[in-house]
């Protein structure tokens, strides 16, 4: 028999806090108001684009601990990933803190899937305390994976902007809500597409897929949550998961949003499809949806970061773009017994 | 009071199976025997390096299911790291499985990560059988961080040779031993070593931190294991080991061997400081030192993957090189509650 992707949580681990740091543009957005902080210059002060996301790192993990109320000696883990080569984001950014360290690669999915690490270990008995963290760049995502922005090379429509940012999650296996009650851990999706600048159609149908296996095996429909809040497939990805989502026979567009297109503007600012990179999902969480959680203006949210596990050399090899996406359930109470 | 590193395993989960693939020079050297398949070709067929370590990872984690006796559909996690760019090795390996996956960025020392999240899981009730894989090829390898091997540079006698190979490990909740008994998580280490051609002298400190922390957290010494297992420190690296744990007060020589050093034979297969890569600790353990346990050659073994955290950009900007070990404690009987 097919194990079942999904895992509820016996003691469902709490979110206690969270934190969120952004660059200008950003910082000029919609969200705007709900950032911890938005760094004025894209360098943070240091001489590459590779060292200002390790600090974004560095800054943002201190902070959400900080906030927390507990100190980092006794965080007991940090999750974090990024979508440097060979994850240095992270590296060099956790670096400092000096906890035990569980370097992650999911490409933009990275903060579902250290919440959903952190979940299973809090739960399990193994720590009391866990960060998961993810962090993006522009400047250093365009580096990696398309021009240096130097060149002024011009993008496609269908092409997401990549958010500068970092969210840090402190998670507690015992405090108040919210609590991340079940989780959902992605299959590896490929229906070939091949165009690099077009992630939102690679993405939408991990997302499609790991949203049918999170509602079948709690055995509920899509109208049990309040939002389902997608990563960063941005319009053109969102309008397919609609399509593939209806195929499934859940409708979502009445409660779906995404963060890459929520956080950006998308007629001011000139971000074509959106935005994306690890950190989108990341910060758009930590600042804008957790408070929502805890003003119950939002009760139950399916958070489903979203991730293309493509490389500059799989793309000229020719390769299609596999992805990947992550359902965490994220609720204000604790539902009761045998309900899922 | 800061919090321990090291877990116990309440019901520590078994090594059921594991498998090893490894390419033309690691079947010429001293283990030749051991591995379940030595592949002629380093391209296995496929049209590049990337193609092709992505080949052996989607092989390798099919043999050791096939050999685990569950079939692939019971597996609930695969954990896989290796050392490409956005991790590329594992994302295409594992899409071909259709399991849900956790991609990982630990650098060499990725095996490790792998097995000790997967423990908890395990342990923690979230799964019953779950796969820790790891890989490395050299062309990729070099190409990634160095030159291109057409280019035939020199390399300096401290760089390691990347093992071309992939382990890949099958765990489950309930089974016969040997068992993972506790791990220790390791903390990024970074004494300011900036040469990427000696990335043994730049892992021995986070290996000589682990290890201390391991035997502190367990109250043990270090002649509670038969074997203590490093993962690819290589000569310079190994040597630099014992120095720090005799500091810290264990002699570790008696029962120390790398796999690095196991991998080769440094006088014939001119491979410098001796093997590297996220694979050797992989296909050592998978191959070597699996089957020595199971004949009780080793009852206890402390197994130490090792990772430099490098990549271009961060060397080429000037930063030290930071580097993460875990320790993973594997023996053939459960020790008696309070034993550790």
């Amino acid at each position: 028999m097919m194990a079942k992707q999904t895992v509820c949580f016996t003691r469902p681990p709490s979110i206690v806090a969270a934190a969120s740091i952004v660059g200008p543009k950003e910082g000029e957005g919609p969200l705007a108001a709900y950032f911890d902080k938005v760094e004025p210059d894209m360098l943070l002060g240091t001489d590459t684009w590779e060292q200002a996301e390790s600090a974004l790192v560095q800054e943002t993990i201190a902070l959400a601990v900080e906030k927390s109320g507990v100190k980092m000696d006794a965080i007991n883990y940090i999750f974090s990933g990024d979508l440097l080569n060979q994850s240095s984001g992270s590296s060099f950014g956790v670096r400092a803190h000096k906890r035990p360290f569980f370097g992650l690669y999911g490409a933009c999915s990275a903060v579902g899937e250290g919440m959903i690490l952190g979940a299973m270990l809090l739960d399990g008995g193994f720590a009391q305390h866990i960060v998961a963290n993810a962090s993006s760049h522009f400047c250093s995502a365009e580096k990696t994976f398309r021009f240096p922005v130097e060149l002024g090379t011009q993008r496609p429509p269908t092409a997401s902007w990549t958010v500068t940012g970092d969210g840090a999650v402190v998670m507690a296996a015992e405090g108040e809500g919210p609590y991340i009650t079940a989780a959902t851990t992605g299959i590896i999706t490929d229906l070939g597409v091949t165009d690099a600048t077009n992630m939102g159609a690679a993405m939408a149908p991990a997302a499609a897929a790991v949203i049918a296996a999170h509602l079948a095996d709690r055995n509920i429909t899509a109208d049990y949550y309040d939002a389902i809040i997608t990563g960063d497939l941005g319009y053109i990805g969102a309008d397919l998961l609609y399509t593939l989502m209806d195929e499934a026979g859940h409708d979502l567009r009445a409660r779906h949003q995404d963060c890459g297109l929520l956080i950006y503007d998308r007629e001011k600012q000139d971000v074509h499809a959106g935005g994306s990179g690890c950190g989108c999902a990341a910060v758009t969480f930590a600042s804008y949806l957790l408070p929502k959680l805890r003003k119950k203006e939002i009760k139950r949210l399916l958070l489903v970061p979203t991730g293309a596990l493509h490389n500059v050399a799989s793309v000229q090899q020719g390769e299609t773009i596999p992805a990947i996406a992550h359902a965490v359930a994220i609720e204000n109470e604790i539902p009761k017994e045998g309900k899922s």
